[in-house]
């Protein structure tokens, strides 16, 4: 089948495949040296920017789905995946941005009012954190371009992603002391200084730098090593790895602070 | 429409007013005097118990389906709601437990493969906390009783539903330190051995009587009041109250913890 083809039959027959109805979007941050960044996809047929997402296959779970639409937008197969929120509104999907003329300059079909694409849709959003720069963004077969965006200097987005990006944040953020999302973003050991600046990038915002490593091991999440760094004359810092079977107990029970 | 054409419009068209392919279940916990129980719905044509939820009408946004449900099982209108998880795999729905000949007794309706019911659903967990004592459990159009159940005797639950019960209270128990739970389930002002009471219960595990309060202090949850409560010879406790400016903060901020 010939790539307009597979478009043709996804467009007039996907739901055979995919379920209707139900959506994928997912906030995939990217985190290097102190910088955060947010994957956005531009479609053909819209004049902004939007997350990245698609539809979920009959035979598959959702993380699967997520995961399958990460790996085909990053390249990045198995990212740590968590669910933020299911966003479900009869308006979250304003369609003014819609440019009926591009799709079908894109697509070669007129769409109608009972297409199964067009009718209501509930979105499960799920985050990642990968290390930005070991990834190759790509658009895929509906857009025109894939690219990292600074947290700070995000767009405004189509449909209610702003509001997804917010919620992806905000329950990141509370996570980040229950969850291990950290452990792909340093290496296997590191020094205090690596993830204070990693907790306020991810946090975003300053962090007491004595207070803070005090908080994680009293947590139960730091553990620090009998190795320290040289990094200079008179300056070799102990080096911390996370506590991984605290995490890992945190993760059965529930709980990391209790 | 008398209550069986209801049901007959909802089984052979109720995909006109609600969304196919996407349903809401709830956990409803109750909380009373250091017991915890969940509510639970026995249907007609299934031989055992599981979650209250339904469909999502077009009109409504996901809260609002949930409240409608918790109000329609509970009495009680405008629960704090939280969303907790989505649940979508192939398999999550065993239809092992349906019984078509109870179906057909109590719908008269023979149900067939392309029924809109009979398709794939993912389903949008929420949960919500509330005192049992104050709720009169109330059947829906299909089950046969409505009950609460201590959490420690839930009987194995129909589909997804012991999962779903899990994961409710994971998410309840981490956001325990982040959201406003407990602000419902005791009095404005209550005594430190009240509010460890209901620490202990929701988290299902003892907690440190002299630990507890200061990190709740320290973590700026809980607020210390200048007024006592006489409640026997010599013994008269200071009164404490939930620190709601701190809280509203947090739930702004994203985080209590930070």
């Amino acid at each position: 089948m010939s790539r307009e083809e597979e478009l043709k039959e996804f467009i007039l027959h996907g739901y055979i495949q995919y379920i209707p109805h139900v959506s994928i979007d997912c906030a995939i941050f990217g985190y290097h040296e102190r910088q955060m960044k947010v994957l956005l996809i531009k479609h053909k047929f819209l004049n902004g920017w939007c997350l990245p997402g698609g539809y979920i296959k009959r035979t598959e779970n959702l993380v699967e789905a997520a995961n399958r639409n990460v790996k085909e937008r990053t390249g990045i197969d198995g990212l740590f995946l968590q669910q933020f929120k299911t966003f479900g509104d009869p308006n979250r999907v304003k369609l003014d941005g819609f440019d009926v003329e591009k799709w079908f300059a894109v697509t070669g079909i007129r769409i109608t009012r009972d297409n199964w694409l067009v009718d209501q849709t509930i979105s499960v959003g799920f985050y990642a954190i990968t290390d930005f720069v070991s990834s190759v963004p790509q658009p895929d077969i509906l857009a025109d371009d894939c690219a990292w965006f600074d947290i700070h200097e995000i767009p405004p987005l189509e449909f209610d992603h702003d509001e997804m990006v917010k919620e992806a944040l905000h329950t990141m953020r509370v996570q980040l002391y229950h969850y291990p999302i950290g452990y792909s973003l340093l290496p296997e050991k590191f020094t205090l200084a690596e993830i204070h600046s990693l907790y306020e990038t991810l946090l975003g915002k300053k962090l007491d730098i004595s207070n803070f490593p005090k908080k994680l091991i009293a947590l139960g999440l730091l553990r620090k090593t009998t190795e320290k760094r040289s990094i200079g004359a008179h300056r070799s810092p102990h080096l911390y790895s996370f506590d991984k079977p605290s995490y890992e107990n945190a993760l059965k029970e529930g709980l990391v602070l209790s």
